[in-house]
């Protein structure tokens, strides 16, 4: 694949992953992002043969991967750092997107598809709780703490930060991913003490 | 109102409801909600002058009023009577649905509406979760946990439920759900102690 066409694929995953996220899979179309992307709408099945579908999993997976190599960055300095990376890249993004964009896994997954083909989206999205929930389990298992706890802990503060983003986003105000933070990181604090 | 109108425009309120939380906003029809009500379309708008923008905001306040009570015929018996009857009240939900129903609220917080008119079914979520917040707020503070940990231990709370039903949801299984339950228990007792 050339450059510009690559280029032209990636900005069709990214439009697709942001525009999830503002509006969630039912409002997504192919030719908005084909026009976003810069390219001829026939291309685009070119690109996605498995059209819409494909690239709202395509999207996901990007998405995934994105916060999947934040957590990562953030592991070795422990739970704490980890989680403040995660509120701290939702809440750049709430902000910088004023409060329009959310986070494009949740979006996959309150949404059931009209369309059966759509598993691959929600297959995807599924896979990037786990992905998140198994850093920071790790994270956690390395700071002492044992089984059950830190898995328990690790879905809690997946399922908190995303139930927090979708309020903040609904309140145009960063105060419930602040406060969820707040109440996260005293529970941690308590955990390792 | 006589009485088969009335049960006609209720019909398509807890339509609506139930429709927003399996497919989210963008994908929810007035045409549909008339079928499902037994209404003929153009009486929708006898009911709803404000077409789907009204009826949205008004299943948002349904499906609120109908989580509002079950938390508060719980809230005399203390928080974490109260935290199982949001679990459970959730469980039953996704159990029933096959895992195809989440939250009506959040299927609302979540996604951007290209319509500017839409602003009142948002605004009737944001209520929403400051409502639940309220109540669970006022049971943690009757049971001895002082401010702020009150309010911040009620929005996470209220955000981890969300976020885990999501997350169930997608995963077609209540583990997240449970594991959430646990860890918020565990953090209550911890409070009270």
């Amino acid at each position: 694949m050339v450059g510009s066409e690559h280029d032209a694929r990636n900005r069709m995953v990214t439009g697709a992953a942001d525009m999830l996220g503002r509006r969630g899979l039912s409002a997504m179309t192919v030719r908005e992002l084909a026009r976003h992307a810069g390219a001829p709408l026939g291309s685009t099945y070119h690109y996605f043969p498995g059209g819409k579908a494909q690239l709202a999993a395509e999207a996901v997976r990007w998405a995934d991967a994105h916060t999947t190599s934040e957590l990562h960055r953030a592991a070795a300095a422990g739970p704490a750092a980890m989680l403040d990376a995660f509120l701290r890249s939702w809440r750049e993004s709430l902000v910088e997107s004023d409060f329009q964009r959310g986070c494009t896994v949740l979006a996959v997954a309150v949404q059931n598809s009209t369309d059966d083909d759509d598993t691959a989206a929600r297959d995807a999205a599924v896979f990037a709780f786990s992905n998140w929930t198994a850093i920071l389990v790790r994270s956690l298992r390395d700071a002492g703490v044992t089984h059950p706890e830190a898995a328990d802990t690790a879905t809690l503060i997946v399922a908190a930060v995303e139930g927090a983003v979708a309020m903040s986003r609904a309140e145009r105000s960063t105060d419930p991913l602040a406060a969820v933070g707040r109440r996260l990181h005293a529970m941690l604090a308590a955990l390792r003490s």
